[in-house]
């Protein structure tokens, strides 16, 4: 690992302590500092005046100690004095009060008063922190995006009205693509058509709402971003995503535009798979280029009890192994006072170092020694990619049915099959190149644009296999449902058409009442069956189910229960050197799930990795092999092969793994 | 079925559909179309500028098929330039926010602006549209009542007081009859005395809120229909209410002024037994009238399955067995945008007709066939009638304790009794004439006028059973309790004084707490004991008990447990040629309610119904019987007699029916 | 007991009902009776028209009865005419609306107006009835404290500032005690710093929030007394405070300012115990004085059930055993209207004496009967102390962590171990004297002054044991943690460092998530063991561990799993002829709390009281015992001793205690 680090707030702490901890730091095998996150008010204590001799002096007493800089702008939290001056500078939330001090990211991102002032202090910044050696890199802000709301102030709403001026060019052309014929929704004027968030108003007008919201966010980073580059063109720009999957920013788009991907990603937030999830993301937000892990725990977030030291480990090795060059804890030192005051930091309050401090130094100073042997590694081969779309994440967010569908759930799920199997994934936009994938998977995308489908038809034809599961092409570019058949673009390629279909959420029973008096019961299932390879086939779809007619392709399984009863639910389509193969439902029981990806993987060509419980994996980076073991049970795996252990115990092709072990071996397995 | 139709929106999918959907809908035995809804942005697409080829097309293209038009006012969805132009004719929340474009029901009702834009719109589509032979009816406005909220703007306030000052002339008054002497309630000035429905606001307050907005609403709707009814005397005006038992505004007052009772009914938004409850209120509100059923649907309105369509025509028969002569469908087909685009319509997104379209059209075809059987039908005969009481509703609505005693639960609780028995029943405000029926069932009716009383007691003396039961009369009409022992103007009626009473919410124990810490546990029961034509009889009272003394009546049961031991817990009196029965309680067990029921039917001489299991009902109307399953599981029903089956499996006296089956018999059974 | 009452509403009832009222009062043993509390609109009907004759009617008419008065200023319930006239004496919420009238308690207490027009009504009142003789006491305003919101209107925002400006000195000052150098918090000047008691908020800014919201509501209610004492020196002035535990008040500093501890107890909103600890709590208010129970009930309150007759008066016998001198019901008669009128008075709606009445009257005439025999006892010998601290409890509800940590719960489970023994127990303040006692029990107390370190130093010095649980002095008085290891002031005599500790709230497993997708589980004990006195011991921790050093101390257990197995879990440390005992957890599982504490009473030599089942007390007053069932089984108690029963059934040294029942026994036991 390139970078191993932690967050550190000298502002908070005072100069006097800097030398100590960048000693300890050092001594646990930290080179890599994140600093000036929150500290516009200590930089800038009052309007244009600029105090910088203790950061220039913690640079300074770093670089002393080997340690290089992951310098941040401080815009997140901007004092007291510039949004009590400027008020208009805070956001306005969707019921119309406007924030106040003492929250973070609490800005509007359009306001021209805040990104004078941002632009302000980047400049000031970039100039003088570029002077130092090593001031590596610059992050963008701090987990840039909505952590109380959206800003609905007018200003924003000038700016959507503009936007979507530019975007429709006449509110007669909105209104036809928004569809407004629906309850007299009709606008006859711009200034009549408003930023809205709520379940409930226009599903167009609230996609719309999301982009803008987006791309101003966007376009308030790359501000920061343009003034860094010319100040110091030498240093990385980036900001830190949070993860798994952070939905109210396209992060294809944002760090698309960045140097590097970075994530926020604490282990314990999510379950495993969703973390190896967020890793294998983050890696395919930039392809060919490591990840940064810019935030993870050492101790306890909250109520919850911190990992165990072992554990702790784990999961840096495989932040290493799906490619991460950097890995920062969240935070060298646990903070007195303030709203995070109970989020354990790696030293303690007090300032003295006890079990976590212990417990990161192992590990630091374990991947230290190995860096070497690590720093040239290529990244994973990922041969399958899951498409992971905002658009449809967006969609199905800004409608009323849809908002339950869970569609990062959906993709989840099919990650979490594939991590089983050892086998890694990408996740990729649809703007994305699908050549060097075996298999594309499509999770219920709901909006196929006529030039994805057309890059998909040429990979089935060279031979790429296309797995795609629900609603898949269902919805216009703004929301709305097609007047024709779906999946929109891919009727022929999937050979089927989606003529319509129903959502699996109740009964409708005489004793049972859709809302009260009588509780809602759970969803029902549905039975489908077929063949796979000859082999009889059955199974259970819910969630939805899709009221398919053929269009050229062949039945794999077909409904065996109402609404659909022989009808298609499961179709394959040979087409070129490859194939197709959609599911007519939202979720299948995992048998199913499992017997149908297998069959996939097959028609692909695609080999599952070594066969491990649940919670281990084994990833391979060229010739070297990482076995992780994230369970407290102690493990055996069969790797085969005559490589040797760099890590752990590897013998006759077997790797042990303790409680939360690691082996990494090198050479053939 | 004299009208079988749907709900359909030319304005959105414009003119040259028009006739491709006719077409298709004659085909399906659709023969009413409602029409006009929604529109109001394309029928007046600017302030004044009216624009009405399309609809006067539609119409006439709807003639060429031989179908009839259910004309709507379009006010529930004023369009952007109206209330973007004044913004005062959208209502205000109870938090002081104001309601904007993109909702629907987001206007005020007493807003002068808006009554005068509603009041144009109306003349000028009524003068239009009653040119047209196949405009049978209208609709004023769609589903009127508080979607959102109802409006608390100063224009109601001002209203509100001035409409509490026509009520009790002074403030003096004012104060005497909502005893505003608790926490210094007093008012000295109108001004001060502001609508609220907040619980935990003065009882007296909130009750005449509800009455003032109820009436408020009514007097927007009677605007409108006094406009068509100049302009299109020949048509029928009704509005669509909302079913089974919508509380905000009085039904009885605003369908008794309309010509015909219009339910919105979807029959999987509550147990089926309430709906037939709805069908049954739906014909009482116009006595001696057939209801019409406005809206249902054909398939799912969220993410609940549809219907299986054996089910749906199964409702068709209940309603056509209740009383119905319009069974419409929301809506033609699937809208693409708007908050709706996942609710289905009988065409799919696409226009294609799938499965709803053939479950509708092999429906309606058989309806549409055997229609001269049914045209000249009686309505179903009812001996029984619940009282229905809006005041109650209100009342229970508006303190703090009464609001968790689900009156409306109380009110189907009994008719789904009857309804198990096969017995149709009327609902019955307490201003309805009691003639012709043999019992008259009070739910806890908190309010009881010396009218109502004095038409009570002449029923009795003539032979007629009352079942009362609960909190019957123990409020005056500002939601006060009495200053004397109740039933208010029944004391004697009944032979009781209900001296107070006692809510059974939780025991009082040590260890338990009624808030936090320890959780509140759940309501307790208490025995009563005695008998019935001298069988011994005893069961459980849950919900609240009555403290009695007797006043001329004679005890059936008592109670055998704390905290009214040994006191008379049901009652009954002699008198005249009837009598009344009075259960202090407001719910017993089913065996003990079962058991008192039929008591009071056997005493007041009415018959049950065929026995069937449950969902299974059996409906005669006139010579001919109808027997409809609700249920998937196929049954057998002897219903004796020498009838011949218009639908279904009739022979030698016995009814097959399979899953969702229905039977029709004309003759003896 | 000296009195014997309830509350009365003569300008709700009128005054010809005062003589019958007052009649039948006396015949239930009343010589109490608490009037004028919400009735300023009575008082003063419009501003500056005082009528009072009504008022004085009453207390003469109650005087002929021989029935004393409480006399209350009606400040509660500012009249319409005030609040509409002066819309800034009412209260703001969080969100920025204003209060509005028909609440209660929904002034600003900082409002000058509103404070003239307190003074002004005070003083008149306090004039005019203490002519009458029966006025022996008032009560300030109505359970002082924020019912619906503290308030956050500009006046206390600049109140506010004022007070910290008087508290800090100087904004830097404030900056640094604050540590406000996290998320840039700095302030530059006064009025940026506002109230705020948000979650999420600063910690140090919440608290101070409430430090100056409490001290607020007290200077208001000094007012009133002040204007009291002057016209009427010779009454007792107090106020109802609510129980068991109110925590927006400081009631130690309120009521060390009043001159009896005033309880508002309803029975049944509280586990028994918890009950028993408020009573505890009240009369610990002010040491050596009886208190009063102003308000409980002798019915219900709301759903749920009234007490048992038998139970009605076992509470008020153990009211009367824990030193209470007066036991008021709320309220004398039903109201008909307004937001409490299903809250039960002890007559009906219908000024009826039913079933309230008899139990009221039978306990009264009892208790009365008895009066000279309790009427010089001495109050109850408490030799453990419970230390019970506003400050910590406000400390917890201000951070983000803490506020889930259930402070109460954590002192009202030590309580209940001691009343489960038959222990009384004092609660007492920080600043409290310590001696007296032998037990000192300090559950959490998050901040440690050097004072109280001192005093308790010396108490262990003399002999004295402390038995110290979970985060003791772990913060600052800013709400900040120390930068140093705890408990502050307190590591040598506690003999420990706590470097850290961890909340047990989740594991964090693989197939886990903190949030959202999973549902967090439950939370996690962590195992103990060791001995005591010789004697194997073990056990389970919860809520949260510490991570400790011995400073001096001596293990008692360690702990035996992760996160700090093989670590000091309890330590004891001998000084001077004591001892203290610290338990590094938050909570204990039953059995070992059990051992623990009876291990720490042993050392300080505190003897538990008769064995009895839960919630069957037994309480000594001097020569008097009292046992009283709370439990509707029988139960025998064997006290022995040669004493005579007062009341219930006594005889060779064993009580025999009905359902509900009260054994009261004079002499040895």
């Amino acid at each position: 690992m390139k970078y191993l680090g932690c967050a550190y707030y000298p502002e908070y702490w005072g100069t006097e302590r800097v030398e100590l901890d960048a000693m300890m730091m050092r001594e646990a095998g930290i080179n890599l500092v994140r600093i000036g996150e929150f500290a516009w008010s200590r930089i800038e204590p009052e309007d244009g005046r600029f105090t910088l001799d203790w950061l220039h002096a913690c640079a300074e007493t770093l670089e002393k100690y080997e340690i290089s800089v992951l310098m941040c702008t401080p815009t997140a939290t901007p004092p007291a004095w510039l949004t009590t001056t400027y008020p208009n500078t805070c956001l306005v939330f969707p019921d119309g009060r406007r924030a106040e001090h003492g929250l973070r990211r609490h800005y509007c991102s359009t306001s021209d008063t805040y990104r004078r002032f941002s632009a302000r202090i980047t400049d000031f910044l970039s100039q003088e922190m570029s002077q130092h050696a090593n001031v590596v890199a610059w992050q963008l802000d701090n987990e840039l995006g909505p952590e109380w709301s959206w800003c609905h102030c007018e200003n924003c709403q000038a700016r959507f009205q503009a936007w979507l001026k530019k975007r429709y060019g006449s509110i007669q052309e909105l209104n036809r693509l928004w569809g407004t014929g629906f309850w007299s929704n009709d606008y006859s004027d711009w200034r009549q058509v408003r930023l809205d968030s709520h379940i409930g108003m226009y599903p167009s007008q609230v996609l719309d709402s999301k982009r803008f919201w987006s791309e101003s966010m966007i376009s308030f980073a790359l501000q920061q971003a343009e003034i860094i580059r010319r100040n110091h063109s030498q240093a990385l720009v980036t900001t830190n995503g949070m993860g798994p999957l952070y939905t109210p920013i396209d992060y294809y788009e944002m760090f698309g535009k960045l140097d590097v991907a970075c994530d926020d990603l604490y282990f314990d937030l999510a379950t495993l798979d969703a973390d190896v999830a967020a890793m294998n993301i983050f890696r395919s937000l930039k392809p060919g280029r490591h990840y940064w892990i810019t935030e993870t725990g050492s101790g306890a977030l909250d109520h919850n009890r911190a990992p165990h030291p072992d554990q702790f480990r784990a999961w840096a090795w495989s932040s290493l192994a799906h490619g991460a060059e950097a890995h920062l804890i969240f935070r060298w030192r646990t903070c007195l006072s303030g709203q995070e005051q109970e989020l354990q930091g790696i030293l303690e309050h007090s300032g003295t170092p006890r079990h976590r401090y212990q417990a990161v130094k192992n590990c630091f100073l374990e991947l230290k020694r190995l860096r070497d042997e690590f720093i040239d590694l290529p990244l994973p081969e990922a041969l399958v990619a899951i498409v992971q779309d905002y658009q449809t994440s967006w969609a199905y967010e800004s409608s009323r049915v849809g908002k339950d569908v869970d569609y990062p759930g959906l993709v989840f799920r099919l990650h979490k099959a594939l991590f089983d199997r050892n086998i890694v994934a990408d996740f990729i936009p649809l703007e994305r190149a699908l050549e060097g994938y075996r298999l594309v998977i499509l999770p219920s995308t709901v909006m196929i644009s006529p030039g994805f489908a057309t890059r998909l038809d040429n990979f089935v034809e060279a031979g790429g296999v296309v797995l795609a599961m629900g609603q898949v092409g269902m919805r216009d570019a703004n929301n709305n449902y097609l007047s024709y058949p779906g999946p929109d673009h891919l009727q022929e390629l999937l050979g089927i058409n989606i003529e319509g279909g129903m959502y699996l959420g109740s009964f409708v029973a005489p004793d049972e009442a859709m809302y009260a008096p009588a509780p809602k019961k759970g969803e029902v299932e549905v039975k489908m069956s077929g063949s796979l390879e000859s082999k009889p086939m059955e199974g259970n779809a819910s969630g939805w189910v899709a009221d398919l007619t053929f269009n050229g392709g062949e039945v794999l399984l077909s409904f065996a229960g109402e609404p659909y009863a022989g009808q298609p639910a499961v179709v394959q389509r040979q087409h070129g050197e490859g194939s197709t193969i959609y599911v007519g439902a939202l979720r299948l029981d995992d048998e199913l799930s499992d017997n149908l990806l297998d069959y996939a993987l097959a028609n692909a060509g695609v080999q599952p990795g070594p066969s491990t419980p649940e919670y281990v994996e084994v990833i391979r980076r060229g010739e070297v092999t990482f076995a992780i073991n994230h369970t407290p049970q102690p493990v055996r795996i069969e790797l085969g092969g005559t490589g040797k252990a760099l890590v752990g115990s590897f013998q006759d092709g077997v790797a042990e793994l303790g409680p939360y072990g690691v082996c990494v071996v090198k050479g053939k397995t």
